[in-house]
């Protein structure tokens, strides 16, 4: 049997020194990762965010990404060479990604011009370097453009229908009710099997509350990292024999 | 005798699940650290970023911040509580931090007013919040708009005049001479004494290439972490009797 997850947070570039990162720790993924691997005649691919925390069972197989784009990159290679009965996608993927820079002197210039706003606003970033760089601090006021990345989510069943897909959900601050109405839309719109539905004011060091949600709306709370992993592996071994 | 270290990168929080961060992994300020730690007589501080590497010496006080504004504090809080005689400021601080932010449609709808453009474009941005929350990833197009931080390194010597004062400068792929000319200009600025100049592209791992400039303009070339270390120490000992 083969499982494959995804665990850690994304991190898009700035320059040579800076990024947009997400503050995925990486550790639920990782204890997902061990206790599969803990499982007869389980074979774990982890790809996982370079600054993430790691599984202890060598055993894993690691790929380490940065972007969403290296991710999306990883995620469809696996998916395309190898069958994967599993996969769980815990990683925090950034929602942008950086597009262009612009010094509010730079701005103030570039919308003189005879365009209309929106369009000159757009002309009027510089676009990100992929060369070695790093962006001038003499501007008091700088601004940022930033384009919408690809949701990884929806590949995956995309390229692997037969796959037991779960997906992940973390908001800040809700209700349980909303938290759960939210992870059913994700479950539907990127066929999920099931969804780990999390808030991120309940989540504290290994305390974490979290709910996993079934096909048929059903949910279980767990209130631990390790209760969490522990669930998603008895829920989606369910009937299957290693 | 006693001696201030600031190491890591700060990170300015965007919502309560992402970040702009700075990459320094504080690996060099935590040698610097240990380095002061080990000789005799020497009291050594340490303000470090919350996901930096630390010092192996259990002696070192370690103080954690996030934000340049918590840096700010602590190194106000540090140098107006007690008097140091080094302080080495080795930590990437962030050049900018988040004010507001504006999806492309807000920008659309709140430029159509009939104000000049730049007026509309800064009032244009939702300002950011310190509750609980997450952006919404609604919109295609995002931008951020971001401040100028306050130079920490100009404080140090208006807070205490009589400490030797190591600054860092780290640039992207340029010649060493202007590397040189740079980090000279950090020190007439800020009053230090010595400044590290180095770039990013010549560092890897423990490979690490350094110019520790005097007042003099005179500098020494290191190429390790380890011996960059130990130059500064070196240097800013000289003379002293712990």
């Amino acid at each position: 049997m083969r499982v494959l997850i995804t665990a850690g947070g994304t991190s898009e570039r700035i320059d040579d020194v800076r990024a947009i990162t997400n503050f995925s720790t990486g550790r639920l993924g990782s204890l997902v990762a061990d206790a599969y691997s803990q499982l007869a005649d389980v074979d774990v691919t982890l790809i996982s965010a370079k600054r993430s925390l790691k599984p202890s069972n060598p055993a894993i197989r690691i790929i380490e990404v940065e972007s969403v784009q290296e991710l999306i990159m990883e995620v469809t290679n696996q998916l395309e060479q190898t069958s994967f009965d599993i996969v769980v996608h815990s990683m925090a993927v950034s929602d942008y990604y950086l597009t262009g820079t612009a010094s509010q002197e730079a701005l103030i210039s570039r919308l003189g011009k005879n365009k209309s706003v929106l369009e000159a606003l757009n002309q009027a970033f510089d676009p990100i370097s992929s060369e070695p760089s790093k962006l001038s601090s003499q501007t008091e006021t700088m601004y940022f453009q930033l384009q919408q990345t690809p949701k990884v989510i929806s590949l995956i069943k995309q390229l692997q229908p037969g796959a037991c897909l779960v997906g992940f959900k973390l908001l800040v601050d809700i209700s349980e009710k909303h938290l759960v109405k939210v992870a059913k839309e994700l479950m539907a719109k990127n066929d999920c099997d099931f969804v780990l539905a999390n808030d991120k004011t309940r989540i504290s060091g290994d305390e974490h509350l979290g709910y996993l949600i079934n096909r048929q709306g059903e949910f279980t709370t767990y209130t631990s990292k390790q209760a969490i992993a522990q669930g998603i592996i008895e829920q989606t071994m369910k009937g299957r024999t290693t």
